[in-house]
């Protein structure tokens, strides 16, 4: 069950169909999972925008670095052309490479691709370091290709899987987390879909009830330095036709959403937030038939309500990778536990946040 | 009253104490408040780093653009050369130009600068329209100095003061509001103080608690944009000795502590934040003796205390400058209500977040 | 007579009619010049963009901060909206605040722009303080509103003239220069036009040839720290449909048109760049009827002759505003001398550079 | 022979003794070509920045984004921390990933490092795909050990090496460049070293003369689209104490020295520079014994002569570079042939450059 399924209903705005990125048509998420012996605890989630030649039909595209202590490979390319033109990999701190070389590999197969020679492969991480044999670099070019080719619309699986699978947030087990918001038709009827990879820390709030106070399970809260390498990997789609530059400003309000649930963006967490946009219209063509581009886009006058639907959708998103997260045994019989889910709806009620 | 004296305990971590932004030694703050006739309702808000001549010492700085709608003087320098030459200075919208002539004058004056030629004016604003007749640009250069004369230690006065006299927060009367933490000796014995000018909307969450949801205001509740072009100011004061790398750093955490009360950086929001140390040891001399300066600069692995501690504080401020706004009359007749705070309260007790 | 009148051809690409920015069609510009007794050497220059209401028909635009250390208002809004919705002005360092609120008065006061309560206006600046006495500040409203309302297209003046009166560049008398190239037909036929205001150092190169070195004329030459707080503002107007990412982009590369005349981005020369794009259909309303813009970009793939006109034609311009320095004596009794024209024409024979 | 040998003399700072990167004391570079087949043309260049162990001891640099169109991996990392952990390593565009692996395995192989679980690998590249397989992805993990094994200090060869195997510059072979300058004690007696992997086009300038131009070979000469998809890499080391932020003006300042060169940044270019010092006293612990750093950092009055050491520097770099590139036939039988060096001193001559 997720968090809305308890009766924890995250902002004002309404989750699209299966609350999750895939709502924004054409997106699709594969896991591949990697539990094996006592130690390898890790994997690989892809986010493909459209299900064309994402290479010769780039999306619009940008980045946030909200803190830049981590690996994310490609970010400047996508600032400097505002477009994407891989799908996303995310996968843990060490085998960022292996990903990369996969995206190639992937990019390279695909059909009309046959003569590039460059590849702006994305990938980002977070550290997994506690519960996996991180150094092991245990993803391999098979298992990230394995994840491109399980991407599907629809349910997109949460918590201990793909590159969520060792991941720890808010010193409970995290993972990967999905939400989505669909505007009202007179806000533009848009759909804005948010995925998370958490493995962070503060001070947990869920739905503004602050769960790690009570709990007295947060930073700090022994006065003792959180070493925790942490990150939280916060991907935004949209089918609103925003620029580069507007989907920069998306971005950005994300990270508030990360916010809202307590994090706070530790030293030591890399902290990335990459939108992109489907709207057909604005899609980049490899080789353009013309030099000037026909894009609709929409005027920065109507882009607070995606804005605010990117925080809504980002916040539970985040509380989503919570409660699919499940205790988890790993790397030197380390042990993380899952949400303690009823103690927390028992905190909830005592707020008079859920019936 | 202030938020604190109901009961309302944000965060996890002590206050100074003034809970205030002048609790970092040296800071002070000065008002001048211009309320004159049926449409002047404006000001202007002054704060120093140090007591000393912040020409001839500046002060390690850095600002952090949440959302460049604004007319903020002053930022590319500050970014460049990482420090701030002059105090900050906060009015409307259509007064910048006087309040950086202001800050000319001011430094001009004072001994020791006779023969500079040079001045990076630092001003920032929110636009006051809807209470105040704008464009008639009363904030007057002897208002700025007035300010900067004002300027003092200890208590600070909040809500419809200096450059919040006219403004408003999630559609009641906002205003100036400041808040401090202040760190354990464990984690460095830092005080970190806020201050911010409040002026931009979203769904208000007090302390977490939804209570814009509850009372069926915020942005969007109709359906109908919100086209208030608001603006955030947050200055972020601190005697931790960051680099302006690092308070650039803890200039972004600071937005967190935004989008903790439901604010959405909306479009038109020129949300930015201002950071800067008062460390003695990092001054930067206009006329340095040595090529070379002798700095003692925080490890990043410290920092994260600091940055949690700006998220807390600028919560509060927020919130602070909500309970301190009061009903005001102005421009063409139109009125803003001040936070109804016995509803308030009794929807936090509902809550259980009070007592 | 300007360089090119000698014989002098900068890079491969040829001009437009005037060689100035004005050959981008609708782009007008207007100079006051402030030459009053001993000390006053000082004036105002205004760029605007095109002949309707700016304000409400904004134009695509960017900023690149090649050296921050100056005072440029109006960035933040550009980078943000990726648009400027008034004139540029430029004038002395400490006259920004007075230009402002110039722009303010001259939008406010046109027709259709009743209502607005907002303006982001935009001044840049260089340090006059060497033949001014730019801390009597004297530059006007009136004189820069005169500046305004002498934009005109065709030839524009250059040397000592507007806010080019007072500067000074490589030790000689700089001022205002433009210049401006038309691509071919099969590179798109657009037209890219530079204005500069010249008052930074370095070791001068006219087309390549080592003037400083031969004239013995540079900075460091006597090993000597050079404290001119100069800068130098560079504007590019085009008429090639480009978004404010690729106006960034082009931007950036009129730095390399500073670089190629021998200038060093000093610490103390607050050096930037301004680039808008004059292309109707990239208009953006204040009032938009439409909540989606239907605009035509130019793709990534053929801005590349841009970027290129774009440097020739800085590069042009700075030599232009030499070629009109005279010289000029002021504040203190200060003298600057204009180029020795007829010595760097036997130079740049010696060197084969011209016939 | 380099450029300096034939009389050619860039700039008017004297150089360091190899006129080399490694002037700048405890940097050592090495590479490994892979020339095999038909149509293997690649390598890699490795530059370490002090004989220690660098993860444990990191080196405050920046990174400047000339034009992003690259894939240079850990650049949101050092721009964050301000720091660089690892070596720095060049190669082509398809093995970035390879080269990261190998700057893991690396830093995990170093003695004290048994128990890091994040690297931030550095890796820049350029696309030498029309002389190299680069679909093949010839370098091995093997490879960029060797290189990073090759590393020593004093003379670096240049050309057709490393990473430069490759590569193509202003249509000529460009590859592997480096100069250095000394700065008079009067001015710090700072060294400011550049090593370049060239890549790129434009009109080619030498010393300031127009070899382009009269050998009829630039872009856009045929009003043809170039669509090589090029790239400079720029490092830039100096024993200068500059922090971080200086680092990344420096950086800027690199970007000058390519534009006099008469490289245009084309949109295919992926321009970085990388910078870094140095300097022992601004060492960053990886396991920091105090809290508080005691650091000896430039005041930034001081930086103007590093700023134009950087600018000569780079450009005598990419010219070296260009002298040292030979004919080369490679990938499809494709040819590149070197700069032609007889002509262009006899070009030199009849422009009175060299004697």
């Amino acid at each position: 069950k997720r968090a809305r399924d308890y009766g924890i209903k995250i902002g004002v705005m309404a989750p699209g169909k299966f609350n999750s990125i895939t709502d924004v048509s054409g997106v699709t998420v594969g896991h591949t999972t990697l539990i094996k012996g006592d130690s390898v605890r890790t994997g690989a989630t892809a986010i493909i925008p459209h299900s064309g030649n994402v290479f010769q039909q780039k999306v619009p595209a940008a980045v946030f670095v909200a803190n830049g202590f981590g690996k994310l490979a490609g970010s400047t390319q996508i600032m400097e052309l505002g477009n994407l033109e891989t799908p996303i990999v995310l996968t843990n701190t060490m085998n960022v490479a292996t990903a990369m070389d996969a995206l190639i590999t992937y990019s390279l197969a695909q059909s009309g691709n046959e003569n590039i020679r460059s590849v702006n492969a994305v990938v980002g991480e977070t550290n997994d370091s506690f519960l996996n044999d991180i150094k092991g670099r245990h993803v391999s070019t098979a298992d990230v290709l394995q994840a491109l080719a399980n991407a599907k619309n629809g349910i997109v699986e949460e918590g201990n899987v793909g590159a969520g699978t060792g991941t720890i947030c808010f010193s409970y087990k995290g993972g990967i987390g999905t939400s989505s918001r669909k505007l009202p038709k007179s806000l533009g009827g848009y759909t804005i879909g948010v995925l998370v990879q958490t493995n962070f820390g503060g001070v947990l709030q869920i739905n503004g009830v602050n769960i790690g106070k009570e709990l007295g399970k947060f930073d700090f809260s022994n006065q003792l330095l959180n070493n925790v390498d942490g990150s939280c990997m916060i991907i935004v789609a949209t089918d609103a036709p925003l620029d580069s530059r507007n989907l920069e400003r998306l971005a950005k309000r994300a990270f508030l959403g990360l916010g809202k649930t307590g994090g706070i963006a530790s030293n030591g967490s890399g902290d990335y937030v990459i939108a992109f946009s489907t709207a057909e219209n604005l899609r980049v063509a490899h080789s353009p038939k013309e030099k000037v581009n026909q894009n609709n886009t929409l005027h920065n006058d109507y882009t607070s309500p995606i804005f605010m639907a990117a925080i809504e959708a980002t916040e539970e998103a985040i509380i989503n990778s919570l409660f699919a997260g499940k205790n988890m045994q790993g790397y030197k019989g380390n042990v993380v536990e899952g949400l303690p889910i009823e103690k927390v709806l028992s905190i909830l009620k005592k707020h008079n946040n859920i019936n």
